[in-house]
């Protein structure tokens, strides 16, 4: 069933016109007639099947509650930096639908990409766009947040209960995942990876304080560490 | 350090004549001199450290044998239609970064990629060459095969240990994949992932005997189902 994210609180029984954004698609890609049902979850991140009461202005009537708990347990938080040509857009549509919160780019003293601010706003609405229709994908009832931030340094990682930091260049000294959450009993959970070139000696300094992760016994590309240590935190707790 | 797979058994202190088709890289691209040190993983599997001893005609000594072990010590064998695209290429480089042993690439009911047998060739050969160099990169010393096959009737799935079926369909009355392999001591295992589509009726009814897997609660797009998968197996075994 199609699945819009609106921007309303909606109730049970009630009727409501459709956010002017999903108009287009439900009346010329969707070709929508009334009486049709679909999803929308509302701005308070409740899913609901709602079936369509007017199919020129698009009303709809809220049917009832979607009870499926699609979302994980815990709240993740992807820090990355910025990696090049398309494999930011496989990181951000893949992390949603493998659960991830939030996402954070960060400045990587190794970067490869550096974006102005004009740019910046064009990427950041260009990934919010992949991380909506990946989460209506994937029936999620969250779309993950994305904020672009400075470097490491500037950022203060002391609000989360569970630090992960996946360094491939120490990537078989560290603990494995599932040990670590084995030991943890917190909500909220930052991993942050590196660029391409991996972490300079200064952002590893950075981390000493907390967990390194291992990711596996092979070397996984900058875009493939991400999706390998959401898809074992969300296994560990489904 | 670079890594070259070779088609020779090679053995500690003797010297050998690199194979015809690296040579090019190893003159032109890494421009190595005589001394310098490379990893080349013979066709055993073995992974050695040897030393360049001749620039021109590229021959080397063998130094030492390398132990790390970065195979997983169960086979998976992923058994995927062709997805659309650059979606294949995806699944077959992120696999074989995750430890896949052999691709079996089938014909679904629901398959939206036909190939006549002269692209299928082309298709072997393009998917050999990214499993290769996604080998390389990840340092492992196996090479994931790949073949083409027929319908899902048509293979015979008796010689696994297991055999998973990740049905999209059913997903959230499956087992989880870590149930699962708490309960078994094989060492090979089958995992059936489906096209865009899913499964047709007659494909879902030949696995009635078999595990009936869940990749978490959400749903996954076709390429990120194996890579959830194999995420989770092979962060069970290491």
């Amino acid at each position: 069933m199609q699945r819009y994210f609106i921007d309303q609180t909606v109730e049970v029984h009630e009727t409501y016109t459709m956010d002017t954004e999903h108009i287009h698609h439900i009346k010329n890609v969707m070709r929508a007639r009334v009486d049709d049902l679909f999803t929308v979850v509302d701005n308070k991140g409740i899913a609901y099947i709602v079936q369509l009461t007017d199919a020129e202005n698009i009303t709809f009537k809220v049917m009832e509650a979607i009870g499926d708990e699609v979302e994980l347990p815990v709240d993740i938080t992807l820090f990355s930096p910025l990696l090049k040509g398309e494999k930011m857009d496989v990181v951000v549509q893949k992390s949603t639908e493998l659960g991830v919160s939030d996402f954070v780019l960060y400045k990587a003293d190794r970067s490869v990409v550096k974006l102005n601010s004009k740019k910046e706003e064009n990427r950041q609405k260009r990934y919010e766009k992949i991380a909506t229709e990946a989460a209506e994908q994937s029936r999620r009832t969250k779309v993950p947040s994305l904020t672009f931030s400075g470097t490491l340094k500037s950022i203060d990682f002391s609000s989360f209960d569970l630090v992960l930091f996946a360094n491939e260049d120490e990537n078989l000294s560290g603990r494995s995942i599932k040990n670590v959450l084995n030991d943890f009993n917190g909500i909220s959970i930052a991993v942050i990876f590196g660029p391409e070139g991996g972490f300079s000696k200064n952002e590893a300094d950075l981390f000493k304080a907390y967990d390194n992760v291992a990711l596996g016994r092979r070397i996984l590309r900058a875009e493939t560490a991400p999706l390998y240590a959401l898809s074992v935190i969300g296994s560990f707790y489904e």
